[in-house]
């Protein structure tokens, strides 16, 4: 937690002091052992960055007066649509993600995507979110992102994606493909990365009609969550 | 397991004709499903990768005629070096990078490592090799990497890495270098990665004197997990 983030119901006077219970309390006290007089690097849920002055501390609530004055770090223009993983993978995949500056998500249905991994409870708009504020904790920002869910794949791709994509670089991640993800792109860039086993050769031509180029990651195929990393490593500017 | 990894004790008869049990009879025969006559992509630790060609396979063990004829792919000429992360970090980077095709690895000490870390069943040979034989199966390579501990920050830094970095370009991953990671690079390179918090200026000082550049990812301060794949995704030619 390198950034304690607020929400607006954490006020308890108008716009300079809150209040916190809790996960962030517990940090505060027990991982950052802060003292009256201490200041933290805090940030509003949506919000601008500052810092927070502790003034009173005790075993169930820290209280803090806020200043937030600057901007969170720029939002990485890259759109990443994923077919939906196991969950448990899921869940570390969101907060890298989020901690990489990505913005904008869409989970999507593929032919190798089990069902019911659609009815886990992480899937849950709370779970979500949680994964999200860990991964803005971690990389000291404040927007969320957004995610879409997409079960249909055909009518996503045909009839969704080639207006989604129009502005930036469209890549598929594929072991196949013959050139290799570029290195540095400073131009937006939307992201298809397929499921465990990749995605069948139909949904591959159908990626590449509507516009993306498929571009490979070396000889290596690599588990989603190494390869989500990577491939958007390669493209933040 | 897109590979299945062979050990010289797998062979029943000289060179031709394996034997497996355990973990990889239990994902050949439940998640693979293969019937007698299928053919397996299998490798040779440390050595070639071909086919396997199932000729018994029953709720014990599974029976393979092999042909070994391919090398396997090209090592990646990086050599990561690591603040030794919390066990339960370093067993998935360490599977991480070995998917990624990193062969030379290093955990060293550093101020902000518990020295409790070092305890960790987790840095066991067996475990270690556990973590590699995961990669180099999800990678389909065979080559385990090489892992070396020091325990000692200071004599490393002054003393080996001059020495281990010739010949390499040299980073450090640090959020507030002035310029970005390179993007893209075929040149050998040496990454040096801190553990959570970070180094210490001191540490930083030292490592930049004895050769390293440092470099920063971005404005966000990366989970160990997510930097140490981020990074060297831009490194990777």
């Amino acid at each position: 937690m390198n950034l304690i983030l607020l929400s607006k119901d954490d006020f308890i006077d108008s716009k300079k002091c809150v209040c916190l219970t809790g996960r962030r309390h517990k940090h505060i006290r027990e991982i950052l052992k802060v003292s009256v007089g201490d200041q933290l690097c805090v940030g509003l849920l949506n919000g601008k960055i500052g810092k927070g002055r502790v003034f009173t501390i005790n075993d169930k609530t820290v209280e803090m007066e806020v200043s937030l004055k600057s901007n969170p770090p720029e939002p990485v223009p890259i759109t990443l649509i994923l077919a939906l993983p196991r969950p448990i993978v899921l869940n570390r995949i969101l907060a890298h993600v989020t901690a990489l500056g990505i913005k904008k998500i869409f989970l999507i249905q593929s032919n190798r995507v089990e069902k019911s991994y659609w009815k886990s409870p992480v899937l849950g708009k709370e779970s979500i979110k949680d994964q999200f504020i860990l991964g803005l904790e971690q990389a000291k920002d404040t927007i969320l992102p957004q995610v879409s869910y997409r079960l249909k794949f055909k009518s996503f791709v045909e009839d969704e994606l080639p207006q989604l994509i129009k502005g930036t670089r469209a890549f598929l991640a594929d072991p196949q493909a013959k050139e290799s993800a570029p290195s540095s792109n400073a131009t937006p860039a939307t992201l298809v990365i397929g499921p465990e086993g990749g995605f069948i050769p139909f949904e591959i031509e159908l990626l590449k009609k509507s516009g993306c180029k498929s571009v490979h990651f070396g000889k290596r195929i690599l588990r989603v969550e190494t390869a989500v990393i990577a491939v958007i490593a390669r493209l933040i500017p």
